[in-house]
C-alpha cells in the first residue's frame, strides 16, 4: 500500500487495529514453542532473503542521500550484511530467554481457604513508532512475539523500502510457522495522521513505545490516549562524595563520560564534594582533556583547574557530545538536591565507601537507576540481565528503567476454591 | 476557601499540585515509624472529633434532603458513630501492613560483576475523585500515606463539609506527627473545572483515581493526560462445566449472585454446559426464585425451566440487581466465546473438576481475576490479602485486579558496583 492508495488512514488503522486485536488472542494462548519456532523462522528468513534486504535498503539509502541526510543519520539507516546477522543473532537469543507469559507467583491460602496469586499475560497489542533504524522492526517484533503481544510497528519514512522488506520476511516466516500473520503489522503509509490514529485508538492499542529524538517523543505523549512507555532525556550524573576512593572515582567518572557519547546512558554532569576537589579534580581533567572532552565548571571548579564557565544551561542539558559540565558541591545532600532539579530521572552513581551515606543516595534519588561504585554506563537491559530490551522508561507508572520482556506483561489474579463461597 | 473566593481555579489547583509535589519528596523517604504514628494520630484525632465530624455531616445530609437525594444516596453519605469508629479502625489496620517502601528485590550479580536489583520506590502524587462516601477521604489519604505518596483528594460536593472536617482532623494529626501537612490536600472548591486541571497536570501528579459511576470514570478517561487507575464496570461470569461437580456448582453460582447485588464482583450471567443444564437448572433456579432474583434466559435455557427471554443487551448488561441472565452453551469452548464478547474483564470463575479444561479457562479468559472453583464474590482486595484496597482495576496497565499498597508503588533499579566500569 502506498500513500496514493490510502483513501482513509482512519479506516485503514483501524482495519490494522481490529487484526492486531484478534491476533493478540492467538498469541496470547500460543506455545513457547510456537513463538520460539517462529523467531526461528524469521532469523532463518532474513538469512535468505540477506541479498534483497540489502538491494531495498540501498533504495533508502540513495533517496536518503538525495534528501541531504547527514551521514550519521544514513549510517542509522544502513543495512549491512553483518547488520543482518546481529538481527538473526538477536531473535535466535530472545528465543532462548524464558517465556514470561503463564509465569505463576504469589500462590498462597488466605483465611478464607481460597489460593490467590498471580499469573502473567500479555498486554494485548503494543504499538511502537520510532525513527530511521530498521533493525528497530526486528527487535521490536521479536520482543512482542516473545511476551505474547501483537505488535503495530510504524517506522520512519527514510526507511519505507527496508522495512516492508523486513516485515515481508515475518510475514513469510509468520505463515510458515502457523502465527497469523497480523501478529506483527507494519504501517504501510508514511502519511502523518497514521500516527495520529494509532495513539488514539485504546480500543485497539494497549500501549504506546515510541523510540527516537525527544519531539517525536513529546509530540506522542502529548496526544495520546493510550498509555506510553517513554524514554526523554538521559541527564545523568555521577556524584564523588567525601568518602569515595579517589581510584574508584576517576575509573567510573572517566568511563561514565566516554566510553560513548551518543547514548542516553552517558553521564553530562560530574558533581564532586568540596573536601576531595582539589586532590581528585586536577588529574580526572587531565584525564578527559586527553580524551579531548571539553570541559565547563562552576566557580569552585575553575579555582583549581581552569575551565570554560558552565552556566545554568548546561546543568539542563543532554550534550549526546564529548562536553561536561562540574560542579563542586558541599556534600551528599547538596548533591541530591542538585540531581532532583536537574536530573532527567534516567541513571545517577554515587561514588563512597560509606553505607550510609550510599543508602541514603539510593533511598532518596528518584531517578529510574540508582548506583553505587558503577558507571552509568551500566543502564541497559541487556546489563541488567533483561537479554533484550524495547526502550529504558524515565516513567514511573508501570515500566521503569530498562524494559524487557516483562514489561510488555501485565498480571492478572487467579483464585483456587473447592466450591468456596463468602459467607 | 469556598467556590465565591476561588478567583483562578487553574492558579489554585497548580498550587496545590506543587506543593504536593514538595511534600511527596519528604513523604518519599519518611520512616515506617512516622507514617505508622501519623495514622495512629488521624484515628486518634477522628475519635476526638467524632461529634464535630457528626454534626458537619448532618449538614450535608439535609442540604442532600433538600436536594431531593435518594435513600441510598443519603446513605452512603451518612456518616454514624459507628462509621467513625470504622475509619479509626480502617486506619490501624493500614497501619499494621508491611511498608511496601524501599523493599529491595532481585538484587542478583550480571556477568559484568555489578549486583542489580530492584527497590520499591512511591509513585509521588495520587490524585483521587470521589463521589459521596466521605470515608473514601480516610481510607485513599492512609493508603497514600502508607505507601509514601502525597493525595490530593477531591470528593463530591454532596459530601463538602463531612470532606472539609475530615480534611481538617488530617491536617491536625499530619501536624502533629511532624510530617507536612501538604501530604493530604483536599481540593476545597465544587467547581468542576478543579477535576479537569487536576488531571490534566502531568508535572505534578502521576496518577489519577476515580472512584465512582462509570460516567465520572469514562469522563476521566477521556480527558486526562495522567495514567488512570480506572474501575469500569463488573460483568462477571460463572461458568459450569461438563465436569463441574453439581453440589459445588450451586453452592458457587448462588452466592455469586445473592451474596450482595450491588457490587461489581457479583455474577451477572450464569453460562452452563449443554451436558449439565437439565440435571442442574431446575433446582438451582429454585434457589434464585426463593431469593426473589428474577431470571431471564437463553433458549435452551427456557425449555428447561420456564423464565422471561434473555436479549442480545442482557448479556451486555452490569444490573447490580436481583436480576440474573442464564445461557447453556456446548462446552468451555463456547463458554470463553462469550466472556470474550460479554465480559467487562474483571472477574470469571468455572466450576469444573477436571485440571485440564481449568487450566485451558485460567490462562485464556484475560479478566483482572480468573477463578477455579470459587465464587467471584472473593475478588476483593481485603479477600486477597492486601489488606486494604483504592479501587479494582480492570485495565492491564500497571495495576490490575485489587489495587493495594503495592498498586501505588513503582520499582527503580538499584546497581552496585566497585569501581566497575563498562569495557
Amino acid at each position: 500500500m502506498t500513500n496514493e492508495t490510502i483513501q482513509d488512514i482512519k479506516v485503514y488503522m483501524q482495519t490494522l487495529g481490529q487484526q492486531a486485536r484478534q491476533a493478540s488472542r492467538q498469541l496470547a494462548t500460543a506455545s513457547t514453542a510456537q513463538k520460539n519456532a517462529a523467531l526461528e523462522q524469521i532469523a532463518v528468513t532474513l538469512q535468505e532473503k540477506m541479498a534483497w534486504l540489502i538491494a531495498e535498503n540501498a533504495k533508502d539509502l540513495a533517496q536518503g542521500e538525495a534528501n541531504g541526510l547527514d551521514a550519521a543519520m544514513l549510517d542509522r539507516l544502513s543495512l549491512t550484511e553483518q547488520g543482518v546477522a546481529a538481527m538473526a543473532e538477536g531473535l535466535r537469543q530472545i528465543a532462548t530467554l524464558k517465556d514470561p507469559i503463564g509465569q505463576i507467583s504469589e500462590m498462597s491460602y488466605m483465611p478464607s481457604g481460597i489460593e490467590v496469586g498471580k499469573m502473567r499475560v500479555p498486554l494485548g497489542v503494543v504499538g511502537i513508532i520510532y525513527e530511521s533504524r530498521p533493525n528497530v522492526t526486528i527487535d521490536a517484533a521479536a520482543l512482542c512475539l516473545k511476551s505474547g503481544n501483537a505488535a503495530l510497528l510504524r517506522g520512519g519514512s527514510e526507511a519505507a523500502h527496508s522495512n516492508r522488506a523486513l516485515a515481508a520476511c515475518i510475514q513469510i516466516a509468520l505463515k510458515q510457522s502457523g502465527l497469523m500473520q497480523q501478529a506483527v503489522q507494519v504501517v504501510e503509509t508514511t502519511d502523518r495522521a497514521a500516527v495520529g490514529e494509532m495513539i488514539t485508538m485504546p480500543d485497539y492499542v494497549d500501549v504506546i513505545i515510541p523510540r527516537g529524538g525527544k519531539g517525536l517523543i513529546e509530540r506522542i505523549s502529548q496526544s495520546a490516549r493510550v498509555p506510553v512507555i517513554k524514554h526523554l532525556d538521559g541527564i545523568c550524573h555521577v556524584y564523588i562524595d567525601s568518602e569515595a576512593d579517589a581510584e574508584k572515582a576517576v575509573k567510573v567518572a572517566f568511563n561514565a563520560k566516554t566510553h560513548r557519547y551518543g547514548v542516553c546512558n552517558a553521564m553530562e554532569t560530574l558533581l564532586i564534594a568540596e573536601s576531595r576537589a582539589a586532590e581528585i579534580l586536577p588529574g580526572l581533567v587531565e584525564l578527559y582533556q586527553q580524551k579531548g572532552v571539553a570541559l565547563r565548571g562552576c566557580a569552585q571548579t575553575r579555582a583549581i583547574v581552569a575551565m570554560d564557565e558552565a552556566t545554568d544551561a548546561d546543568w539542563a542539558t543532554e550534550y549526546l557530545a564529548p562536553i561536561l559540565s562540574i560542579k563542586v558541591v558541599a556534600d551528599v545532600q547538596e548533591a541530591m538536591a542538585h540531581i532532583a532539579q536537574y536530573s532527567s530521572g534516567h541513571t545517577e552513581s554515587i561514588i563512597t565507601e560509606n553505607i550510609t551515606t550510599a543508602r541514603q543516595f539510593l533511598a532518596q534519588v528518584d531517578s529510574s537507576s540508582v548506583m553505587v561504585n558503577a558507571s552509568t554506563r551500566f543502564a541497559d537491559g541487556f546489563e541488567y540481565g533483561l537479554g533484550a530490551e524495547i526502550g529504558i522508561s524515565t516513567d514511573k507508572f508501570h515500566a521503569r528503567g530498562p524494559v524487557g520482556l516483562e514489561g510488555l506483561t501485565s498480571q492478572k489474579y487467579i483464585v483456587f476454591g473447592n466450591g468456596h463461597i463468602r459467607e
